[in-house]
């Protein structure tokens, strides 16, 4: 149980109300029970002001007044709100177990502080900093480093020589450090074009379920500091993603591409190989990226839905445009005097 | 060996012809054998119902009168195909056996008539109903429950928490209840919002190979009854998919997007977050959808392939069309009288 | 330590400079020191031949006269550097040792010569030929034949009666031979389609992290001789790819289709079920094919992107193409004498 006194101070924020009632959860404005609190960051939830039950909300300047019960005044309700769910559910705390089935080559070093789950195979010349997790059925192949506080979850493979720092976050099912596309056309026939980077990693990345980061043809593939990489997401070799950049789920970024600091792109995007894309670029969802973009700001392509009918209309309309344009410069010539 | 009057039986067909004929399996009607019965459904098949070799068809009252051979007339042969195809092709009998390999916390409770794969990995407080089968290398994590009949395959993991349904089928490589993708941007470092939902799946689900779903920020992700997924879908945080929609390969859905009911989604396309997509809705593949939609119907968008100079001479056209709508315009104004 | 003379043997290439230079490593023109070979096959990178200390170039005839170094001139520098790639980093020796923990059917049969990594589990009458390297914690189920030299890596999965030729390289987390989205609408439910055929794939295929192939419905799903995928590919049941065709990340193609041979299918395209792409078809990024194409060549579609800005008034104007075409139309009519 936390005071909203306490609360408050975490946040930097202050108690409209009682500051001695106690939280001990968060939860939803709607769902909350008296000893949770909530929060306000979008308009849309405003109208389960009147009716929420939680024990206190954190909430803006502007809208802390609507609130009934008890309020936290901060600067932005969802950073609130993200550090006191965090203080509120801490991380189960890591046990130094080695799990009686794991096998861990000799020569790898695992921090003594180290969590390695069941059916955990970790190679040669491993080393793995302080307070790791490393989930169940994870393969760590030769050579790999990873800095402190490490959670890598099950079933993930990390191959040989990729080079990661602290705090990383890795979901299931992601590959890192596989081999690029790389192929070469001798006379017809595909010839594998051996792929010797390999991938470095900053600190504080987290990456989502089944994302797949390739290693380089030469030189490394590079994930920057702070970068956040939703579920899904293929990096191709010689990627280079600049710090504190995000991007959603199902991108795809084709090889030899670097993306600048503090971009965000949405989900499905698609990016072609070769491309750079400066800083503070945002792309929304599956826009086709062609050609680098030197000017930050928002980018975009992409037709949204519309019937099916009425989109088949639209198609035929498209593919007329050629016609189209050639009938309206007729139609200039003919109105010229 | 079944005879076609046994076969009819199961589906509610009447058979043409020989109905003491005996058949044991399945196969098109270009490769079917004396003893194997097959169907047609797609009239591009029809025009080998004159040389098939199939012991007996499964065909509908329009097209069973150009079936040379026996035939069984059915209302949907395409249905009747399914039914007969599980009836020759029974599941084979799961055997209530724990592989020595597998890692089992005493704090779990597995149906004695399930069967446990080799490097299974079942953390504590999990149950798992009558008749499951966990394919080799799964990670099952604490307090996930399963119902009976389960069907999971190898190289699967499921997070803590997340409620399974019965008559799951799970494809290799899926990931359910991994954390969704939620940051918050504090002074230009992103932080983490704790996700501290799961994920409640229905009943006769079956989730096709490396799909991914993420648990929920708050409250849960929820997938409804008689929901079937394909290959390498993409569900974010707090997604709601209505009973019985099926979903084609590759879509990715952003999060707290509500499907309804009985909708058929194709492959490849994208949804946005926050949206409500109502029951019974259509969508073509490789759609973007970025707004709800309110209307039951079929919805599309995108370009159809044509050739690259074609393609990019449209290209320049579309980014004409302000310009061209302006010329129009002047021209109209020239017209007026 | 090679010398440019045997360096030039394997190639067909010339020596211009000291053939008696020795070389051990590949490097980038921009980073490679004097016991390092480097190519120039991209004009991007002329600028870096003034500068680089590589201890000799792999150059075409036209751009070696510009090497201030040594030289060597081949027809082609990227085959030239493939195959020297090759020869100077050779895949570490598989070691015949099947590890402890694997866990082997007494029924299947496993070449003397392959290595079988930690925690992977071989069903009965899997066969696996000379020389393979299975990575630890992959899953193979009962009936798969594998031919010789397989590499395969960690945390794959290849389920029942899987083919698979010489040479294959497949990379983590791939899936092969999982039930194909087969299902059939009976009154509103959806209803299980068995699936009942598998996978054939010829030799020398490569398969990147993440791919998933299904199984065939009742016939199988074919991949031919020389096919490269990328990562993360959805592959569906029936479909079949020609020979020597290739194709990069995130492409999903949907059931039946057949590609066929030498073709090169760009990242994040979309093919639709049941078509055909005939030989030698290229087809770049994203595009969305929904038609049978007939004819080698080139095909696209898509847009790319734009300013957010401009790409809403273009939205607009694309919505507004058929009242365009109307007005020119009455225009025209308007100009008629």
């Amino acid at each position: 149980m936390w005071t909203l006194e306490q609360i408050a101070q975490h946040v930097n924020g202050e108690v409209l109300g009682d500051d001695t009632w106690q939280v001990d959860s968060v939860s939803t404005l709607k769902t909350a029970t008296k000893h949770q609190i909530s929060f306000l960051s979008n308009s849309k939830y405003t109208k389960y002001l009147s009716s929420t039950k939680a024990g206190a909300v954190l909430a803006s300047k502007q809208t802390a007044t609507s609130v009934t019960g008890n309020a936290i005044v901060v600067d932005d309700p969802y950073i609130a709100y993200a550090v006191i769910a965090a203080l509120l559910n801490p991380e189960p705390e890591i046990k130094p177990i080695i799990a009686s089935t794991a096998v861990i080559s000799a020569k790898a070093e695992i921090a003594a502080s180290a969590n390695v789950g069941h059916h955990v195979v970790i190679s040669d010349n491993v080393s793995i900093g302080d307070g790791a997790n490393i989930g169940a059925g994870t393969v760590i192949l030769q050579g790999v480093s990873i800095g402190k506080n490490a959670r890598i979850s099950p079933n993930v493979t990390i191959c040989a020589h990729v080079k990661i720092g602290d705090n990383i976050i890795i979901h299931p099912g992601v590959v890192i450090g596989s081999d690029g596309f790389g192929i070469a056309n001798n006379k017809g026939k595909w010839i594998k074009v051996p792929q010797l980077g390999s991938v470095e990693i900053g600190n504080d990345v987290e990456i989502g379920a089944n994302t797949t980061i390739d290693c380089g043809a030469l030189e490394n593939t590079i994930i920057g500091n702070g970068v956040k990489l939703d579920n899904q997401i293929q990096i191709a070799h010689n990627d280079i993603i600049g710090d504190n950049t995000v991007i959603a789920g199902c991108v795809g970024i084709a090889g030899s591409t670097e993306i600048g600091q503090n971009c965000i792109i949405g989900g499905g995007v698609g990016i072609s190989g070769h491309l750079n894309i400066t800083d503070g670029v945002m792309i929304t969802g599956m826009t086709m990226v062609t050609k680098s973009i030197r000017d930050p700001g928002s980018y975009s392509s992409g037709m949204p839905a519309e019937t099916t009918k009425q989109w088949h209309r639209n198609v035929v309309r498209y593919r007329q445009l050629d016609k189209l344009s050639e009938r309206v410069k007729k139609l200039e010539r003919q109105n010229q005097p």
